[in-house]
């Protein structure tokens, strides 16, 4: 049976206290770099070779002893032989990324040089190194390239390709048990329209698939019904995972176990949280694995999930902390907001117009699909006016 | 053999140019709901059933009738029997989410009343409707939902699967071919430092991996050297891609013969670009097919890639624009620009302070990798000093 919520817990506090006991994830793994992007790095990354490994023309055009071209110019051109090696008196024709030759040291680029007969005209001065890409100017032998919780972009792909480096080790990615609960849901195979009183799986779904985009793996569990012990062995045979999201049965009523369940496997950090849809959400941690226990109501779920799960995640999965994509927009509409509640109101976001969503409970998931963003209300504030500009958080 | 590159067209010029001749692939496919995010919608999806379908308790409480409750307060409050289906001076147990019996119009929370004997004590006047969800008061039957060109998102799949959607229509993802060349890349597979001159392949690992996470489908090419007849074959023998994206052999030297044979198949619509790196890309069209050619220096070539390919392969693949992360930052240095050149220069931002990169080459790969933004400075900008508040967009 579930508890009275008596006193709530800020969100940030909420966010703060949960954060503050989830260790991340040590085991590790080598992946081949074609499937890097988006994995963290479990090594340093040194570079065991120069790059480039040779002194490579910048530009095409002729190798030459940059001292051949003093006082070399439009008016007053020099004119050099052209060889192999580039031996005094003379240049080597070369393209962007040659080998240079030994006894050259600067590139005249090709704009600057004309051929006539079996000579070259030099029309511009060159200092030693002029378009001469040196020996590990790019990166040096023994160099650091990347340290250990770097996130992995196709570019650095390239970065780490051009080392020499076929794949890396790697946090492994971690395991997410998602468990839905609750009497009233059944399995969405039902091609039928369930009976009055149920409904289809819904929040599992949406759940394991943020819990993918975000750098997790989910591993999706069946429905539990609304029975502690039923719950109890849900989460039991869970603890396997790195982490446990359970949907439903969080709130205060004669069905809502799920947080005196995780209570009594573990602790029960927060429970009820000033945020708005999402107060029932729960957090806690039984041995080394977070629990969120998000609410029912979908709408509230994705707030408790955005709000907590995402954050739990990326630490457990020691993945740094990445920006939410905010838009600055003008509020066409009032919307509202419950003082000492963190507020998540769903707008839809066009031009940089913020336009309100008037259907606002928290069960109304279709809100969501109508929805881009979210304007997310402090705890002190009263609403924003039409006409005020916002930030607004995209819905990823 | 390459053409002079005469006169430069301006980035947001050269942009709008491409994207003015690339179609939208048409072709669509079935995919199941757990493959959905990050598809875009090919068809309309219309409700075809009322969610909820029940009259659905909003809350843990009694359900009864309103006009039972008039006039009941905390100091007055009323007495109902208790019975199954609520009818006249009754009221029935639900819990969230439960189906409303047909003789009740409303619901009373849990807080609100007490179990006294037989009787529950209702301690609060209600009006009809009061914490029921009505049928489809999220969704109602033939209510459209979705639009053609949506980009689906994990809570787009909860709303999809609430009304028994299994699987959607969405269109394919455009194969993009990614062609390196040169006669100085050598494949990656080598395990020994390639010989003076040689330098591993990286740029289409690159191009490949960031086509896969805009939503494309990389084919990665072998690598063509610089032989006008060999980039001909591989160009025709891909023209059954979506895209074709070659890198390299794109500027004005004797070995750049990519942008010509382009243009030989088809047309090559711009080739030098106010583009700091990145001004020897090249974009054209055969046929249906865009084409960008990428400077071979690899920055200049993610350079491009940001600028042209991602917004191309968008359009390609229908996706919607999606805005960069932007971070406001200080800059705690100079940065210098070319007039007339929209320049992307690197830099690392930390705490809202971005440092600028001292190495700017464009053949330096490792800035990017020491990198996580830039900042754009507009043509008629001559860089920002120290100080200066600037957009940082994050790179992803």
């Amino acid at each position: 049976m579930g508890t009275i919520i008596k006193e709530l817990t800020k969100a940030g506090d909420a966010r703060k206290i949960f954060q503050n006991v989830i260790s991340p994830l040590s085991a590790t793994e080598p992946i081949p770099l074609i499937d890097c992007p988006g994995r963290v790095l479990a090594s340093f990354i040194t570079s065991t070779r120069n790059v480039p490994h040779y002194r490579r023309a910048a530009m095409d055009g002729y190798a030459v002893q940059a001292s051949d071209t003093i006082g070399a110019s439009v008016t007053n051109p020099v004119m050099l032989g052209v060889s192999e090696d580039a031996e005094p008196g003379t240049c080597a024709r070369v393209h962007t990324g040659s080998n240079i030759p030994d006894s050259a040291d600067a590139v005249v680029m090709i704009e600057d040089t004309t051929p006539i007969g079996d000579m070259v005209e030099i029309r511009t001065q060159l200092h030693p190194n002029k378009h001469v890409g040196c020996i590990g100017e790019d990166m040096q032998a023994g160099e650091l390239i990347f340290k250990v919780g770097h996130l992995l972009r196709p570019c650095d792909a390239a970065v780490l390709a051009s080392l020499g480096i076929g794949e890396v080790e790697v946090y492994q990615k971690p395991v997410v048990a998602v468990i839905p609960t609750g009497d009233e849901v059944v399995p969405r195979t039902a091609s039928e329209i369930p009976p009055a009183g149920k409904v289809l799986e819904t929040n599992g779904l949406m759940v394991g698939l943020y819990v993918e985009k975000w750098g997790g793996k989910a591993r999706y569990c069946d429905i539990v019904p609304d029975k502690p012990e039923l719950i109890e062995n849900a989460i039991r045979s869970n603890l396997d995972a790195d982490m446990i999201i359970l949907c439903g049965g969080t709130s205060v009523g004669e069905r809502d176990h799920v947080p005196a369940v995780v209570g009594s496997l573990g602790e029960i950090l927060v429970h009820g949280i000033g945020l708005s849809p999402g107060k029932p959400t729960a957090l806690g941690i039984i041995g080394n694995v977070p629990v969120v226990c998000m609410p029912g109501y979908p709408v509230a779920g994705l707030v408790g999930l955005f709000a907590f799960a995402r954050p739990a995640l990326r630490k457990v999965a020691n993945i740094p902390d990445i920006p939410d994509t905010i838009i600055r927009a003008r509020m066409c509409g009032k919307i509202n907001s419950k003082e000492g509640y963190l507020t998540y109101a769903r707008v839809v976001l066009k031009d940089n117009i913020a336009h309100p969503l008037m259907t606002s409970g928290a069960g109304v998931l279709s809100s969501v699909a109508k929805a881009n963003g979210f304007v997310i209300i402090p705890e002190n504030v009263e609403g924003y006016e039409e006409g005020q500009d916002v930030d607004v958080v995209l819905i990823e």
